[in-house]
């Protein structure tokens, strides 16, 4: 299986992350989003019809999208188990990682910053000030949700899942970013403990063969 | 059951459509997001932690995000089945519908128009070319998909499934907001047969009891 992933892409540090953890091996496929190899037409046509990464390639079979991934993954190779197959864990999981894939992290990412940059012309202070917006106004539903519905170590209890999945990256992403996040402490109780777990570590952009130091 | 909704909400479209296919009766609870009333601290405490739209409470019961609400549905009214157990069905329905909810939909939805006008102060010109552009990405993307995995008359196969719970609104928000889909024939045709099933229209804009024109 290949893995078709950008370093610092926190969608592609998701799937790493699943992957590390069911401990399945795949070649890495670098795609630099920067230079904008994810819209080159014979990656559109032969990997990901999105135009995104990451996206996964096993024989004749390719499926873009982390989460459909990552739910691939899963049925593929349960253990360990990411996403519970029914139950309120199940549906609190998915609430979590959906506010984080759908309402966080969309907004914020390379394409959307470049259009800042380049076609809105925004200052650099906007820009951040646009990044922390976001992250301000998702953060306070992960906390809420996290308060309400969650138990550590992880978001949900003894074991990580896709709502561990997502979360890290993105707080390592908003971390990167510069935003200070000590309003969060769930969250970061969770990131705190991620970044001690080998899986965690396996998958951060630091680890990966086409980081490059920026 | 309570359905918080905003009628233009296009996220509370599709869980509008998964309960109508369901046949599930609901109340509807209309939530202005115009005046933020997402935002009121009532409705973050007791209804939806993310503060946004759509969420549903069923007694002491509450969940937010409309693909974790129709994943919930899905096991509690199975019939008819929005997303298959399993197979391979199962990820292109996913791929697809992940595609629309997180790279679509987010960056076009009204408090990121908002925050362009109000705080980023763009032109109306600059607020459209931005709306168009992460239109044509997206739709690119889907018809792309529904080229390579799709079979009509729905966006894969004889009944419509979580996919076309998401595809329509996209497409009926673009419309509303002058985008040209004609170069989106295979999502144009899935749109027009949708329009003609009662369940879609019961779920559109105009039927809802807060619908205003604008």
């Amino acid at each position: 299986m290949q893995l078709y992933s950008f370093f610092n892409s926190s969608t592609s540090n998701r799937v790493r992350i699943a992957l590390a953890l069911k401990g399945v091996p795949f070649e890495y496929a670098a795609v630099n989003i920067r230079t904008a190899e994810h819209r080159a037409p014979d990656y559109v046509a032969d990997v990901n019809p999105s135009g995104l990464v990451p996206a996964v390639v096993d024989g004749d079979f390719s499926l873009g999208q982390s989460l459909a991934i990552i739910d691939w993954l899963d049925t593929r190779y349960p253990a360990p188990r990411l996403i519970p197959r029914g139950g309120e864990q199940r549906t609190r999981i998915l609430e979590l990682s959906y506010l984080i894939a759908c309402d966080i992290h969309p907004v914020n990412n390379l394409r959307i910053l470049k259009y800042l940059d380049a076609t809105l012309k925004v200052s650099p202070e906007q820009k951040s000030a646009w990044y922390r917006h976001w992250i301000k106004e998702g953060m306070e539903g992960v906390e809420l949700l996290l308060g309400k519905y969650g138990s550590g170590p992880w978001c949900f209890g003894d074991a990580p899942t896709l709502a561990d999945c997502c979360l890290v990256p993105q707080i390592s992403n908003a971390l990167r970013m510069g935003c200070e996040l000590d309003a969060y402490p769930r969250g970061m109780a969770v990131f705190r403990h991620a970044s001690e777990h080998p899986a965690f570590g396996a998958a951060q952009p630091k680890s990966q063969p086409d980081f490059v130091a920026s």
